[in-house]
């Protein structure tokens, strides 16, 4: 991004707002100082500028005189609109023909087509949010299942920005304080009380420790629990994996025309994301376990955080079973849950010989029998202490990465306090610690920051 | 569709009216006597009944406390809305999950999902438009080309509804008097002047006839012109496809975002598209065009409306020309265009060997020479007296067959007349022409018809 495109506000942009394909209506979004003048050009039904905001006209747009099509027109007067600035919604008919046309004749008229999240970074510019809110409006589209939607609706409303500004600013005081200190340093005064800052700091740092370590568990609600399902070819992988997604489909496709974009290997337990990490390889090499050794397949496990260990009970004993647990917990440090399969056809006297492991969940994926057991085994894991879980959770890697150089400094300052280093070593680990709790709220931002969050963000958004 | 169901306007209906897929905003569009009622008890900011129509109101909407999103609601109250119901459209961001979970709320707070195209049956059901139009907007938001397009809209915008609807007026004072003959038929009197009555008929036929030539012409701007080009291997089809459809792709990927429904194998010349059959089957067969014999191939061929022989310049002489075409032309009752390629490297005393074939297009299109001759070439097909054009152009199959069934009637009433058939016969020829005409823009209905005709709308609509 150039500079000038940050500072280009004074144009008038335009983009679909709405996802392409056949539908009922879409939406096309223009907005910038000449909005209405623009939108008058092509719609002359009313002079838009006399009309009062939040209202809604129809008409037609005209082409040279040829109706292009009969439209509803919203009206956003700035700054009670997204952006802040002049913005008119074109609702019109639900057709990618009719948007093309509508948007070439905005262009036509002087709009320019926005870029991806310019209108949202015209938002933030104009001070509507802070840049961790504007990250939470791309996560909120986004987000498929219940626990990211709602970590992403309570950072877009604010979050943890309010606590991180507060604190920030006492910051920036003590900050003024010392350097302060620095032009009168010949003459050994201290305006920044000592114990004072110290407090604040560790103020600081406590919260910036809590959110790091929430970040784990954001990880989960953003982007699921990479989860592998390995087992010998006759184990039933196929039979459970179907098992556990059919049901999930079948919910899922409950309101038509949502489903499209269902993803084929997702479960969704009480809003967390399941993602099965497709082994198909494994299935063709793994006659043994010990096949696993098979490069592309171990690169794969290795992204997962969760293995499950599918047996066919009646064929394995509980030796082999050790042994292969073994080699696995050898191989893969995350956690490894034994699941007996074909429960329906075994020997009870067989069965027993399994009692003192703890952890197997036995079903029969055929038969459907326990599935619920093991869903809930599932949902243990991410529940149970290995992930730290709060109201206030880090979902954003670049969050993180900024919590964590603050968090380096900010201990920094208190090492320098304890060790009383002078004034001018402290103001530059506060300053640094300033700086990267800035960037996440956007009070500290560069272009190439910007356009990095903004270029990610859709066309229209 | 069941009797109750087109009765049913009592209930409340709720459908996603934006096309699925993540992007800045979907709307949803809620309709029905208690659309403000159920609204309100998921968005609480405003008593909702208490605000002027068209007005656009910023709030959340929240389960039980929670909130699901930030949205903005728009007001249209019945009859100043698209179904003359109260109508509430909800411009929530651009998630599926979002629109389902907001859609799910309004259903268990007493909504139910709409059927396709139920939005517009109410409409129709209400009086805002006749069926010809309501069909129409099916039409528009499928419609894919400027010309496809601009009959959409005519349509939606009345077309031809004024004039059959005048015409079949008229037509009914007529059976009327012709029916009240039949009470005193002892009495042999005419009240229905037969020269008058004939006078109309025929207008009305010329009329129903001109509509009924207009429909190749509809056809084409509707379903595009599917065409095929055959040739030898080594001709050069691959490169003229190509070349043909992909400066079509530039200039279609101008806007991004708008693109996503591109069809790989269209071209759209001024407004008209030329669909090309994929006759790759074709390519491994044809060696020489006798063995266009392959039945498969055959039958795709049967269903074009233009074929472009394409022949290497270089390989092919007069004498075999002649025979090709001759041996096409036996088999394909459809204009076939000579396309001779690769004249950058041919001979010049070898094309002019050639010379007497006026209908020769010589281009080369390796390395895009006259390129755009054959282009127009194309057009002419469609544009030179094979299609009836006019402002008023029949598209839907439905309307030509009813249009043709009335013309049938008519035409027996003329002859009824011209016979001086007695007015039992003419009476019921008339009501039978009355009825068909009544088909097309809905005064005459079944719900048979209706359940056929809006099943084929999208959701939402």
């Amino acid at each position: 991004m150039k500079p000038q495109d940050i500072l280009d506000s004074g144009s008038t942009i335009v983009a679909p707002a709405t996802a392409p394909g056949v539908a009922a209506i879409a939406v096309i979004r223009v907005s910038g100082p000449e909005a209405f003048t623009i939108c008058n050009k092509i719609f002359k039904a009313k002079d838009l500028s006399k009309q009062a905001s939040h209202t809604v006209h129809f008409g037609t747009i005209r082409d040279e005189g040829k109706i292009v099509d009969e439209v509803l027109l919203t009206l956003f007067k700035g700054p009670h609109s997204f952006t802040k600035e002049d913005v008119v919604e074109i609702s019109c008919h639900g057709s990618d023909f009719i948007v093309k046309r509508i948007i070439q004749l905005l262009l036509k008229h002087g709009a320019r087509l926005a870029r991806a999240g310019e209108f949202t970074q015209r938002a933030f510019l104009n001070g509507q949010f802070d840049l961790a809110q504007a990250e939470a409006i791309a996560d909120l589209i986004s987000s498929d299942s219940e626990a990211s939607h709602q970590a992403a609706i309570h950072q877009m409303r604010g979050g943890f920005s309010e606590q991180i500004k507060h604190l920030r600013e006492r910051l920036i005081s003590f900050a003024a304080l010392i350097e302060l200190e620095l032009d009168f340093s010949e003459e050994d005064v201290e305006f920044a009380n000592r114990q004072d800052l110290k407090n604040l700091v560790s103020d600081i740092l406590a919260l910036v420790n809590n959110l790091i370590s929430s970040f784990d568990w954001g990880n989960v609600i953003k982007n699921g629990v990479p989860t592998v399902i390995v087992g010998k070819p006759n184990a039933g992988k196929s039979t459970l994996l179907n098992r556990l997604l059919n049901e999930e489909k079948a919910i899922v496709s409950e309101i038509a025309g949502t489903t499209r974009d269902y993803i084929e290997d997702e479960l969704v337990l009480e809003g967390i994301t399941f993602r099965f990490i497709d082994t198909a390889g494994l299935r063709e090499t793994l006659d043994t376990v010990e096949a696993i050794g098979v490069q592309r397949t171990q690169q794969k496990m290795k992204q997962a955080s969760l293995i499950l260990y599918l047996f066919d009970v009646n064929e394995t004993t509980v030796e082999e079973l050790v042994e292969t647990l073994q080699k696995l917990k050898e191989q893969y440090d995350v956690p490894i849950y034994p699941v007996a399969n074909k429960i329906d056809s075994a020997q009870e006297a067989h069965v027993r010989t399994f009692d003192n492991f703890d952890s197997i969940t036995f079903i029969s994926a055929a038969k459907d029998m326990q599935i619920d057991r093991l869903k809930e085994k599932l949902l243990d894991t991410v529940k149970q202490g290995q992930f730290k879980k709060g109201d206030t959770v880090v979902t954003n890697l670049r969050h993180f990465e900024s919590l964590t150089k603050s968090r380096n400094a900010l201990e920094e300052v208190l090492t320098g306090l304890d060790r009383n280093m002078s004034g001018d070593f402290l103001a530059m680990d506060i300053r640094t610690a300033l700086y990267h709790l800035g960037e996440i709220t956007g009070e500290i931002t560069t272009e190439d920051l910007l356009g990095d969050i903004f270029s990610k963000f859709c066309i229209g958004k």
